[in-house]
């Protein structure tokens, strides 16, 4: 499958500046690029990589397009331009519809003709499958479970008894969701189990990472709101809300009964402690343990770079001499009064 | 399923004020709160919505009941009562017992007719699954395995070889235990392995998270004690031990051979060096970096909680120029000191 | 199975002090130790337990050797002998050639008569294994998947499409390699996917912990180098590449794009930013966040180690008030320049 150029342009409403009739194969990376492809800049940082790369063409910003001699795409977005040229160039996840013979189907399961059921997946009894839907191989779906419409559940996830699913949510491998919340209560003979009753709520185009993991709600639900997407080894704990289209990188942590708003963005590692609410538009730097409530719009941080161990060693030494730095301070303040007070005698 | 406000009473031992033959239908949280259903108060920070609730009672401390008008459980610790009354209203986890047709059984197997064997599970030579054990689809138990009584597997749950669990065992889903440990030599052409030939044995009334994972000794075994909590996404690494009734919150990270005492508690996403010794009673805030053993009782932490970005840089800088505060300090100390001795003079 | 002394000293090119022929049935810790077994002493901190041990042997370094009166094998690396030693006692990780019947496998997927394919694992369309390859029991092998030699996947592992293993890799139960890379641009609508038309590569001898994530690259490769180590829970995100004989700790997070060199040490809990360069010989501490690449060889960290919760607060605290330290010491310096300017007219 290839494209011109100019029919490129014409379908992502893009400006062409260069070969109209240049076929195009696919996309590349700017470097060293591939001749034949398009590629893209984005970051400015690779700004100085344009001038050696072997691309036939690239995306770009108007900016950058007027200091660029070769064949360009100009975009508003070059990377967003890039990732739905790249679309139409990336294989379908076609799938045969119907039921593997070696999956286990409960009698009133609803599954209909145009899904997948791949090999030893497990449908619990009153599932509901929405159309074009693709359970991948060793899924487990619980009982009463209702999936949206070109759901796509990749190799051995969980969905816990009444989970819901909306449209095109996309569930990556080993993940977990509705698994039993962290609920405990202290008794006289050690914890006691606090019973999780509710489910996991999840809207449509959510995207969920690979062994990621988000319990049921305890008495209420948890839920993830439309568009969200999180990323890979992620955790999120009963009752946490994660507002509409927020992000979520790779190993964060989220404790229970958190609120989080609507288009944030969380940085990989961060960790937020339970019963907080974060507010619409908030970006939590990466590594950030987040233990109050932020209103946003707002950027957030909290951890320290890595140095070289040697300063960083002595880093930490002054931060633990702080206390003596203080009273020394005060002690040189104390005999400037003194000889001020003598001075105005 | 219903019962009056006397019954649970008295089921619960708890002080009933307000309506004894009020029938209760179930639990219900205290904001907004559901009619016919029992809300409970336990963190003072919520007593607030106490006057708001919807709920057709409450489980209150003593305190909390003098000045609520509504219909009143009097509890000495309200979230135990809640948790056990809520059990009470829980469904139970039923299985039908029995093997399913799909699931691979070595024919040396021990596994009782109260057992329940799911879909596509596999159980190695010589496994022993106790009374009323169920083994969700797809686990698979190792050879040598000893479950005991009343265990629950979730799906997709991995017992590596000769792995011991105890009674009333809970592994959530894509949870492995017994994996290998992570023990490698240099040698001169890069690691090499070093066999890891213990196993896990874990005692009774734990509960293991989803996707966490615990690796098997490498001369002698990881141990979990009795009554121990784990949350999701843990890592407990080869010869650990954690002692009874420590519960362990959400994407902790436990190095090798550290032993960590009793009734602990240690928050989430903390990391813990290996070789360490943790005593008793030790409570660790969420995100600390433990690298020195800890004897206990007593309260640890290292974090720093997030704040604007901007202030979150300058406070970095400000660390960064610590040095040069020192510095400053000393030299202005040196004219202080010179001032001093030259009016002594 | 047992050795003499002298066999295991012949064998390991080791030297021997003490009783020739003793008979030697195994390993074991050096406290307490076991009769008939051999322990070994490699952390100087452990040397006091060299006299209360009850094993018959210890592997010792030529200098730990002069003060040990009992029976020893001595070693350049005590541990990489004990590591040898023990593998020749550890039992053989054997299994029965040939496919289970409840394993799915495409028509022309190529499978090896000596290789291994265990209970509803799956292996889709033009899948090739290596020789002497163990699939363990579900796990998924996706298309055009390449397999080297004596690989070995524990049970539930997940290898997207087109990932390629070198020989002698172990994957860890619950790990997944080539799932979908993070990749999102923000569109008018919300996040839209960019395609992650990439794999994942991985070279010899390396090993994949459990429940690790690997995602694929979105246009080129993931790459993890020959000999590279990975510990469990760890996250690898799209088009990373790891050096060589590199090793990493547990709950690692990597982000996109970021390069690591050859023989790298990378401590437990750490994150490294996206888009960086570390170098080869790189130690990073436990817990360190990297926000900036790292020229090797070199050690680097950031985290501070926890203390007890009171001293941590007035720490924080201290942090706190560096603004205000700076400006009290800024007006004493005035002060003091004041006077001198004073004294000097």
């Amino acid at each position: 499958m290839s494209s011109t150029l100019a029919e490129l342009a014409r379908q992502f409403e893009l400006e062409l500046s260069g070969q109209a009739d240049l076929e195009i194969k696919g996309v590349c990376t700017l470097t060293p690029g591939q001749a034949g492809h398009i590629g893209f800049l984005a970051n400015p940082r690779y700004r100085a990589q344009l001038a050696q790369t072997q691309a036939s063409a690239v995306i770009l910003s108007a900016e950058d397009a007027q200091h660029h001699q070769g064949n360009v795409l100009i975009a508003r977005d070059p990377y967003l331009a890039f990732a739905r040229i790249a679309s139409s160039f990336a294989p379908a996840e076609v799938f045969q519809a119907g039921v593997h013979p070696s999956a286990s189907i409960a009698v009133d399961a609803e599954i209909p003709s145009s899904a997948c059921v791949a090999a030893n997946a497990v449908i619990e009894a009153s599932a509901i499958l929405g159309e074009h839907s693709y359970i991948g191989p060793g899924c487990y779906i619980g009982r009463s479970v209702r999936i949206g419409d070109a759901c796509r559940l990749e190799a051995n996830v969980y969905l816990g008894d009444r989970v819901v699913l909306g449209q095109r949510v996309r569930v990556n491998p080993g993940a977990v969701i509705g698994s039993r919340g962290f609920g405990l209560a202290r008794g006289p003979q050690g914890w006691e189990e606090v019973p999780q009753m509710g489910t996991v709520r999840i809207g449509s185009d959510v995207e969920i990472g690979a062994n990621t993991s988000i319990d049921r709600g305890a008495i209420e639900d948890t839920v993830i709101g439309n568009g969200a997407k999180l990323d890979n080894q992620i955790q999120v704990a009963h009752n946490v809300h994660i507002g509409e289209h927020t992000a979520i990188a790779a190993c964060v942590g989220i404790a229970g009964s958190t609120r989080i708003g609507a288009r944030c963005l969380i940085g990989g590692g961060a960790g937020i402690s339970g019963h907080l609410q974060i507010g619409d538009d908030v970006m939590i730097m990466g590594f950030s343990m987040v233990s109050k409530s932020l209103s946003g719009p707002g950027q957030f941080g909290s951890a320290y770079p890595a140095i070289a161990a040697g300063e960083w060693r002595k880093q930490y030494a002054r931060v633990r001499r702080l206390e003596r730095l203080e009273q020394r301070l005060a002690t040189l303040e104390r005999q400037a009064q003194t000889n001020k007070d003598g001075e105005e005698d």
